[in-house]
Order: structure tokens, then C-alpha cells, then sequence
């Protein structure tokens, strides 16, 4: 699969069942992100969730009800077949992960997409800081905070970061490039002793990979998209479908049009 | 003497000697700068220092050679008794501190003015941080460190850093605030293990005052406006006159006007 294609090109590419995997490394350029397809009972607490956390739940979009389109974002998008694999969720617990979701779609669908920290790490990259997860081939680590976020309806729980190491100099560059792009997950919320937010060890992240931490590099958070995850978990809803994690909606938003600066 | 004068105003004050003492907390709102008076001899190599070493010698104004007006910077200055008191250095040893410099003054020297922490610790506590040394009414702590600057001509030295404490989140906002007033220091240099940039007690700065760090406290360090002082100090100039500590040149900017976003 040719890296140039353009975000239709590559959607259409996954559509045609060509692509499969990962979305890492695709488009560079434009703007990936989570998704999350709830119940319309369920979209106005997730939305309000999503207002009232904007640092780990940053919106870049959200459909009309049983619309699988989502114009803002993609031309001629087709939700249920546009992401190259979706994880299906039943009342907080995963059941299935599937290419396509036609089969599953329902007129009461609504569509929500999140911010992710690849566009960050793009910007990162250019600056010429080394994104340590990226260097060494693997997910970035996650980790479960004791930060609560604000509960909305039936939606709550607590933070979850993502982490870089970087060097003091290097980490203050990283807070003035990441502030740059609120709507995905902006400036760090923390660095330094990881204790301070309920992080117990460092080496054993909750979700993805350890990355190493070099002597004198100090841990850097940034607020997570794993987060809503988190809190769909926690609320139940009868059914809810996301992205499976790497395998992203690949928006025609150029990661530069996020930068707020 | 109230804290309501315009900057003219105060600057008459202390022409007049009705004002004699430290300038800070008066005149709020308006930038105060650094003065640095040399031969026209050694003007080029020390303007040649501040736009190498922009972080630590951020340079407002200068003014012509033999001028003691500075109108870019503020309405009827005379440089020679606009400051409360002034220090006089010979071949980088300080041989008197004096109020006002008329009989000192001479056609050939020319007046460099640089920006200063107070304007960027102003913004800080606007948006509700606490600056320690203010809150322990101290001068802040500053270091001499083993980050070398660029030299230029006969100017060299390492970089002073003056030191504030933050919790992370804290210190991520203060990041992101001085980083707007890059006329005045901008950003921090390094935040977290003082060895790492030569400091080997954080308790025992090598001018100002030490202040308290509290458990959980990162200490995060600016460039300072003392960097040009010791590099003055080094190179030797037959004579070359400053403000004293904490007695500085009150401007007609204002600290918002050097706000970049």
C-alpha cells in the first residue's frame, strides 16, 4: 500500500478490503482519529462528557443520527466500512473485532470523533524531538491516573495518559508544540514523578508498550483517548463500537489546520 | 510614594530623589529593564552578545552614542538620574554605587536596555500562580550554571538561571505563559535536576535569595538578566555602568505589549 494515497484514497483502500492493518505512518499529514459509535440515548451524556474533558476527549466531530457520513471530516465517508477494524463492545465488554460493521449499523447510530496524539507527534517529529515510542516500534505507554475526569450522566472515570520521555529542554519545547493543537489533547498534564498521579510503576504501563527512560529524561503526560474508553467501559451502554487501537479514521484535516497558533 | 504613578511620574520621582529605593511593585503593568552603559568602544561586541544569547539578554532598546534619551522606550528619560541608584564598574570590579551618574557621564557611551522576570512573573500571577519569591518576599534565587553562552568578541561567560518552584502543572502553564513574552526571557531553559546544568546546591544560589520547595515541587529555571552582568564582569571594560539590583529603568511599555500571541 503506497504511503502517498490521499485520506479518500486510503479509505477507499480500506473500504476495498486492500488495506488491513494499522494505520500508523498512512497519510502523513492529515489528521487520525478515534472513534466511538453509540446509541443516540447514549450520545448526548457522551457528548457532555466530552465537553466537560476536553484535554482526554478532544471532538474533532460527530454525525447526525444514523448518518454514516461525516462531511466536516471525510468526503464520501462511509463509517461502517472506512476504518480497517472496529471493536464491538456489549454492555462495557468487547465481544468481537470485525472488518466492517454493516451487519451491526443501526439508524440510531451516532458517530463521534476524538483527537489523537499522532497529530502532536507529527508536529513533535518535525521540531526534531525524538518520540521515543516511535524510535523503538512500539505503542506508546499508557497508564490508568488517580485524576478523575468530571462525570456527565452516566459517563465517568479516571484519566488515562499517554507518556514521553524527553530531556528538561527537549520537554519544554514538546509543552510549547503540543499547546499549539488543543483538540488533540494539547500541552502535557504532567511530568516527573509519576506517583504524584497515581501512576505506581513506570515500567508497566496499563495499555500499550514501556518505552526506555533514559538517564536525566523525565516522563512526560499528555491526557489519553484511551480515556473514554475507560468510561464507556464503566457506563455499560448496550452496545458501542469503536476503532481498534492503531486502526484510526483517516481524516481529509491537515494536522496543521489544528494548530491554533 | 504611591504605586499609582505613570511611569513618567515615577521616573521624575526619582530624579527628583523623592524616590531612592527598589523599583519593583511600582508602576504595575509597565515593563522594567535591565541597564547596561558602555564606551561606544565596546557597544558592537556587547550588542553582538545579546543577539547571540537572546534567552538571557533579551535587549529592548539601545540607545546613540552619547544620547541619554531612549524614546523608543520612554518620553524624557535622562539615563543619568532616571534610576534610583546605579552601580559603577572599573575593569569588571564595582568601585562605587551611586543615585545619579551626571558627573560619570560621558558623550561616548551608549545605553543598552534588556528585559527582565518581572514582566513574565506579572503574567504568571495573573493567571494565579504563586511566584515564591514574592509570596516569601525575597529576591528570587539565581545560579550560575555550566551552560555556556555564544561570545562575541570580549563577552563570555555561562548562563545565570533564576529559579522558581512549581507543582508540574503548574510549571506546564508557566511554560506556556512565559513563552509568550519572549522579549523577557520566554521560556524556561530546564526544569527538574539542577545538576544537570551545573548547580550543585539549590539551596545556596550564587546571588539572590534561596526560597522554600516544597514537597512535590519541581524547580523550573529561566534565563536571567545577571548572565550579561557576569559576562561584563569577565571581559573587563574599562568602566561600564548598571542599575543595582532590583532597581531598575521603569519603561512606558507595557508587559502586555510584549506579549507575541
Amino acid at each position: 500500500m503506497s504511503l502517498g494515497l490521499s485520506p479518500l484514497e486510503f479509505r477507499e483502500a480500506i473500504r476495498s478490503g486492500k488495506h488491513t492493518g494499522n494505520t500508523s505512518g498512512y497519510c502523513p499529514g492529515y489528521v487520525q482519529g478515534n472513534v466511538v459509535i453509540l446509541p443516540n440515548d447514549w450520545a448526548s451524556d457522551f457528548l457532555q462528557f466530552c465537553q466537560f474533558n476536553p484535554k482526554p476527549c478532544p471532538l474533532l466531530g460527530m454525525s447526525e443520527k444514523g448518518d454514516s457520513t461525516l462531511p466536516s471530516l471525510c468526503e464520501g465517508l462511509d463509517i461502517r466500512s472506512d476504518l480497517p477494524k472496529y471493536r464491538v463492545f456489549e454492555h462495557g465488554k468487547m465481544v468481537e473485532e470485525v472488518a466492517e460493521i454493516s451487519s451491526l449499523w443501526s439508524d440510531d447510530f451516532v458517530t463521534f470523533v476524538l483527537g489523537c496524539s499522532f497529530s502532536f507527534e507529527e508536529a513533535l517529529i518535525a521540531d526534531g524531538l525524538e518520540v521515543r515510542n516511535i524510535i523503538e516500534g512500539v505503542n506508546v505507554p499508557m497508564y490508568r491516573t488517580n485524576i478523575p475526569c468530571q462525570s456527565a450522566g452516566r459517563f465517568n472515570g479516571d484519566m488515562v495518559v499517554s507518556m514521553r520521555p524527553f530531556m528538561a529542554a527537549d520537554a519544554i519545547r514538546a509543552v510549547q508544540i503540543s499547546t499549539r493543537f488543543p483538540s488533540v489533547h494539547g500541552a502535557p498534564i504532567h511530568f516527573g514523578d509519576p506517583s504524584l498521579i497515581g501512576i505506581s510503576n513506570i515500567n508497566q504501563p496499563d495499555f500499550g508498550d514501556a518505552v526506555t527512560i533514559k538517564s536525566g529524561e523525565i516522563p512526560v503526560f499528555w491526557a489519553c483517548g484511551v480515556t473514554p474508553q475507560v468510561a464507556l467501559e464503566q457506563a455499560k451502554p448496550p452496545v458501542c463500537i469503536t476503532h481498534s487501537p492503531g486502526c484510526m479514521l483517516v481524516t481529509d484535516l491537515r494536522n496543521s489546520q489544528l494548530a491554533v497558533l
